[in-house]
């Protein structure tokens, strides 16, 4: 798929048709915003942008596009026309990636022609979505880990491969030190992770033998699983071997009671001696369950974090939407009931309170205000005006967010924070 | 990405190198199963199998990959020469795609080379799992839908774009009528739906007029979106259009509530002679408000299905694995608690009881059972074995299977069928 011009809802481009015929071609505004976060939310962290810029250079349709389009009988040759030369040339504003933002801002807003700027709908609400909620997702298992290392493991239940990787980038912007996908560390420079899997301990007659073989081919990174047969029993082998010469770094639980096995593995470990062996678990793992880990004051020193991160299983969507605010310099809004939209493009500024984030007004843009400004200008005339951070400079920018959002937003229970539209 | 070779977890590759240094290369058999269905769900539908087989070529190592892998410094040469030259040469057993599968069933089973196969693990897992997450969550609406149209809305909120278009393919399989996502329409011959969004209405002065010149620019699937401001006027606005002679065939209610507008908007389009006129009701449509609209004869003609679909939002993963069953000809099983598998590459025989599913049974492969055997040999040393059904082939097996599941697995309460394990 070199051009990206089908990854659209047909709707968008019946639209478009209709307002070249209708002469709807002036300057038009959309906003990109979530209207409420999920009860399972305080926050949302910003991300996407820079793979959505990426996807607006491909937004173009070619000849085996244009020829499907006009196999459908709806479309006339002018209008095939318009798509061929199509190129994204209007402006963009954004909120940055990695910035901590909430209800009602505009994460990205889009300037342009009325028909230039209408087709984009499907495929910016696609990027900035997906990647908002994992990143979001990951900053609240992040909060809770007490500086415990968190890697994605994610990769298999991810919904589809795209999915996976741009998970483990999202996720590795919001705090987690790596990820076990190849594809993400090859692209995007992030560090990755990985030992073995349970079929490694089975086709060895004996578990110790599989650790001995594995402990041999990487000696610098033997992390024994013990959960195959029985946990207990891998530990006390991994003793045994230890005191052989046999080089281990860490153990990994993946099933079973980890309360109990946790303490158990470490109390044999360090009675062995092996007090710098590190204790990794996975399989299942989510914020609440860290959380209560923690808690008890588990030796825990990593998490394998998966399927219930990837999929964003306890909040999967965000009702966000992408919505036309204003048309031909005239303010516009959409009145159906909960769906209520605010007009013009817009600028949010934060206030603080000391340190802490205190609220944040949303006001029409290049209106004077206070508080420290969010929106910045990204592309003018399709054109970036700056070049765009490193994946380490977004994840300074999350850190330094996290750092100044106010202690109910911490937790895993509700809090919310103040969004003022002016 | 033209190769797919990164597309796996580090840990595969760090067990394949270790695996070939200690000659554990003798022919291995990994089984792709779910353990357990989610409380959600009655059945799944077997989803995927073709995009897997079309992974499956493009699962090479190129030199930009083997580079990659080299800079971690943890692979050896003569284990980077074996990914240069890897390309899948085993044998493929899958249930076809379309079939309706339980618990336990082995969807995906490959064999070869223990590292050949091993390696392949993530790709496979990611896969199936989230085609047969979306296919299985389209099967439910469609059960439930009563023969009414239903359209795919889904792609904004897909989890990534390659998401929205797997899951446009999977929900035609499973019943719906098309989708409104052009890419997943020109790839796999689906038909596309999709008219206007709040944002044409809203450039034009009047409502009235934003209908006319829709109707004007396509008037053979003029269909009025009423809900920008008031639902009702917007279907008397659209009786008066229709009297002045202007075409339209459908109009669409896409908030508020829908009881009482779906029962008003019917009856002024009635009482004007209207009647061929059709409602289509779009947003935050599931499974559990289209039973509730039906059970109550709402006047509603289609359904345009979206977020809650494509995101499988009641139950976004199932718990599938990948687990080696055979290694060198032994039977291999893992014990650890609810994690336990069983060993041998297997058949699974379907029993019915007159036209209806009874139960089926699991059994250790080219073993005599009287049941109608499910899986199939696909790929034989890496080569097809006979043709891949069609995409209206494989939607004709789901509509056959369907109508012969059980009374209790038809509905929106848990029902549960029999599977044997042998």
């Amino acid at each position: 798929m070199e051009n990206l011009g089908l990854c659209t809802d047909l709707y968008e481009l019946t639209m478009a048709q209709s307002y070249l015929e209708h002469g709807k071609t002036d300057k038009a505004v959309f906003s990109l915003f979530v209207r409420d976060l999920p009860e399972e939310r305080n926050f949302l962290v910003s991300c996407g942008l820079e793979t959505l810029l990426e996807a607006l250079e491909r937004f173009r349709f070619g000849d085996s596009d244009l020829k499907y389009l006009k196999s459908l009988g709806r479309f006339k040759d002018f209008f095939l026309d318009f798509l061929r030369e199509y190129e994204f040339r209007g402006n963009l504003y954004a909120i940055p990636e990695g910035r901590i933002v909430f209800q009602k801002e505009p994460l990205v807003q889009i300037e342009g022609s009325l028909p230039e700027v209408q087709i984009l709908e499907t495929l910016v609400i696609n990027i900035v979505h997906f990647q908002t909620v994992v990143a979001s997702k990951a900053a609240r298992i992040y909060l809770v880990s007490d500086g415990k290392v968190l890697v994605d493991f994610g990769f298999r239940r991810a919904h589809g491969l795209e999915a996976g990787i741009y998970a483990a980038r999202a996720c590795y912007l919001a705090g987690f030190a790596g990820t076990s996908n190849l594809e993400a560390g090859r692209r995007f420079g992030i560090p990755v992770f990985g030992t073995v899997a349970h079929s490694y301990i089975m086709v060895f007659p004996e578990e110790e033998e599989a650790f001995k073989a594995f402990a041999e081919s990487f000696p610098k990174n033997a992390v024994f699983l013990l959960d195959t047969y029985d946990t207990v029993e891998a530990a006390r082998k991994t003793v045994k071997l230890a005191k052989e010469g046999v080089p281990v770094i860490g153990v990994r639980l993946d099933s079973g009671d980890i309360e109990s096995l946790s303490r158990e593995v470490r109390r044999i470990l360090d009675e062995a001696g092996l007090k710098d062996v590190k204790i990794i678990v996975s399989g299942g793992v989510d914020e609440y369950r860290i959380k209560t880990w923690i808690s008890k004051g588990l030796p825990i020193d990593a998490f394998g974090v998966g399927t219930k991160f990837i999929t964003s299983a306890d909040a999967p969507y965000l009702d966000m939407a992408y919505k036309l605010v204003e048309y031909a310099g005239e303010p516009k809004v959409k009145t159906s009931p909960g769906k209520a939209t605010f007009p013009y493009k817009r600028q949010v500024f934060r206030f603080y309170s000391g340190d802490l984030m205190d609220h944040d007004e949303v006001v029409r843009y290049g209106e004077p205000n206070g508080g420290v400004p969010l929106v910045r200008e990204i592309l003018r005339n399709g054109t970036l005006t700056e070049k765009l951070p490193s994946l380490e400079e977004i994840r300074e920018t999350f850190m330094e967010d996290l750092r100044r959002i106010p202690e109910r937003l911490r937790g895993l229970e509700k809090g919310t924070y103040e969004v003022i539209i002016k």
